[in-house]
């Protein structure tokens, strides 16, 4: 199995000014291909740490992998601390300026002078091509051992990995192979999986089993190797209809499923429609749903109605309701839920109403206590939920909570 | 100046399946108090590569600090893995467990029985507290290094950097300081302020400038050290003088501002209230004005019209008008900004309408397309935006960019 080290450089990254989302993208890709990333180092803008860095990557794997520093400004190092370490020279490639300046052109942009300096390149590297960016990806096939130096942009350093990276190291690979499975949970807690599932989780088997907590739920994912992915594919099976039988309900999906997805599915399957009536969340739910491209064929819109005047002037919740209950109550929740449906025709409405912190709590509602209230034109109810101290979370869990609670109802589970 | 080192443990960091934020967390606080943290290390729940991490960064840093693994399920390793580092035993902690029954008692949940094992420390261990989680903080400190391994999960580690290791770390710094400060913009490329300020980069300093753009704008970082905090200051201040006399009015906020707490305080400031109307960015912009603890002071609310009927139905936008113009139209966001600020009575209005992506394009409608409406009682405007071709990117740049419009409109600007 081929080893593999990522380095990611960047101040930005040391000094903790932007999230290494770039180190999760390129974990993925490897574990989906069967490449053990065995460590992932991070070192600032700093000639003598990357330096370090990549020599100490060298020494212990098979495959080095870089992000960052590629760009055209003066602390965009990588380049030459590549050719300090290969001991190469920079070559000026006319071809490549000629390919930048021809997608300005396109863009109707003219290409700022600076980029110049990304037809600069390593003497002796081959290239991978950058599809929205202006820097090429950097190859080095030398004793045994992959080097490839990439863009640190997310945007362009992803269709890098998928396009050229995957394809390059697939040529690599041997027959030996990783066969990954994530069940995404929601609605129930870490500790209670496993306790209905801990004989099983104990049980010898060449299958690791992993959970993964996070506010929107916990994934629970299986690892097998081996050197068939249909074997492995199949004792996989096995495993998850037992775990299937105990925590089956909780399951939304497998892999890369988001609940968003899942329930967008659902709706378009049956073409129904869905509005919104969020509170504490104040928009979250409707920005989750949204991430899916194509939402617009079931996601009708919705109302935020963070003041309470809103709830009663665009939701038609009744202020007496709201006074004699609270906002924060089954009985606004249900109100709301009903009043977005009405209001837009949809056939589900969903409302999301709670305590998200940290202020705002009373002796009989603490921070955390939320409803989520579901109506459509049979009936109506709201659930409550108990979520915790903190207010991300809360209204993270909220807005997962509430998709969830609409996944139950047209499924038919309690 | 102390060197550290971070090894954040994890399957899910590795396999790519979590992003580490932690990471970015303890960067930026070990930069506020000039910790120098030289590289940051990520291995999977395997012992051998642990072992190999951890004994790396020791032999390398002064102060190494691990994230993860420290939790009461089968894949939790850590501590017996710094068990076979240090070589030490595990000791049972009768205190330790008595004090986690009362934290479970006090929140009304029995103890699930699995959490005994959080009391089973390594001998010679002094302890981090854990305010809300059961694991709790490990240090060695021996032979002039320390060493700390703290709880993966964020929030518990963030309370326990914030209220004990950076402290503890204080204690062991000289007087060398690093001071940095953020400039945060928006509504400006990086290669447009670049070229704004490329002479002020390139002259000779002892500060350092770097660039950070996202998104949701360019962050500006000056790095300065020295002995003192107030001559680093000093020659900072003089510095940002400097950049805002050319790009002054692209610069929100510093360090940790965001535009949304920014925005609330202005409205707050003048006693003004906020509503929004959102299409392309399905809730987003509400999302993010949430975010903000206290937001209700001046977020009223509003409308999320995805789709073309909820902009007619629920923020009265005339049929022809869409039929005329079209749903992603100067006219169009005008007609949405007013008609949130009629229906809500708040005093500024801001409507989001555009092509995200990847479909919904026209010929001369390409996709990044987005107009941003504001209205108040005297006048109202909408704004053109071109972003570009990546949905995620697109609906982030126009929740921030609406933010700014609003923004700049309240200072007079342009």
């Amino acid at each position: 199995m081929i080893k593999a080290e990522l380095v990611t450089i960047g101040d930005e990254l040391i000094y903790g000014h932007t999230v290494d989302t770039n180190a999760a993208f390129i974990g993925q890709k490897l574990a989906d291909i069967g490449v053990d990333l065995a460590y992932h180092t991070t070192v600032a803008d700093n000639t003598q740490r990357m330096l370090n860095a990549i020599s100490h990557a060298l020494n212990r794997v098979d495959v080095v992998l870089t992000t960052g520093g590629l760009g055209p400004t003066h602390d965009d190092i990588t380049k030459k601390v590549i050719c300090k370490y290969f001991k190469r020279q920079l070559v000026f490639h006319e071809d490549v300026l000629a390919e930048l300046e021809q997608k300005y052109a396109k863009m109707g942009i003219k290409m700022p002078p600076l980029n110049q300096n990304q037809a600069l390149l390593p003497q002796g590297a081959s290239f991978l091509n950058n599809k929205i960016g202006s820097a090429l990806g950097l190859v080095f096939d030398e004793q045994g051992k992959l080097f490839v130096a990439m863009p640190g942009v997310p945007k362009e350093m992803e269709l890098m990995v998928t396009d050229e990276l995957v394809p390059l190291l697939k040529k690599r690979i041997g027959d030996e192979v990783i066969y990954h499975r994530r069940l995404n949970t929601v609605g129930i807690f870490e500790s209670a999986i496993f306790e209905k599932v801990k004989d099983l989780v104990e049980e010898k088997s060449n299958i690791t089993i992993a959970f993964l907590p996070a506010a929107k739920g916990v994934t629970i994912r299986f690892t097998c190797s081996g050197k068939d992915v249909d074997a492995a594919k199949e004792q996989v099976d096995k495993l998850e209809t037992r775990f299937a039988e105990r925590i089956g309900e909780f399951i939304y999906g497998y892999d890369d499923d988001t609940l968003p997805k899942v329930i967008g599915d659902m709706l378009t399957e049956s073409g129904s429609t869905l509005a919104i009536a969020e509170s504490c969340t104040g928009g979250y739910l409707g920005k989750i749903l949204t991430d899916i491209a194509g939402a617009s064929k079931y996601f009708l819109g919705g109302i935020v109605s963070y003041s309470n005047e809103l709830k009663h002037s665009l939701l038609g919740v009744p202020d007496e309701l709201i006074e004699k209950y609270g906002a924060v109550s089954e009985q606004t929740a249900i109100a709301m839920a009903e009043g977005v449906v009405k209001s837009t025709g949809s056939t589900y409405g969903i409302s999301i109403t709670g305590i998200s912190g940290p202020t705002g709590a009373t002796d009989d509602k603490p921070i955390g206590l939320t409803y989520i209230g579901l109506a459509d034109a049979n009936s109506s109810f709201a659930k409550e939920f108990h979520f915790g101290p903190v207010r991300e979370r809360n209204r993270e869990r909220a807005a997962y909570y509430a998709i969830d609670v609409l996944r139950r109802y047209i499924k038919g589970l309690n």
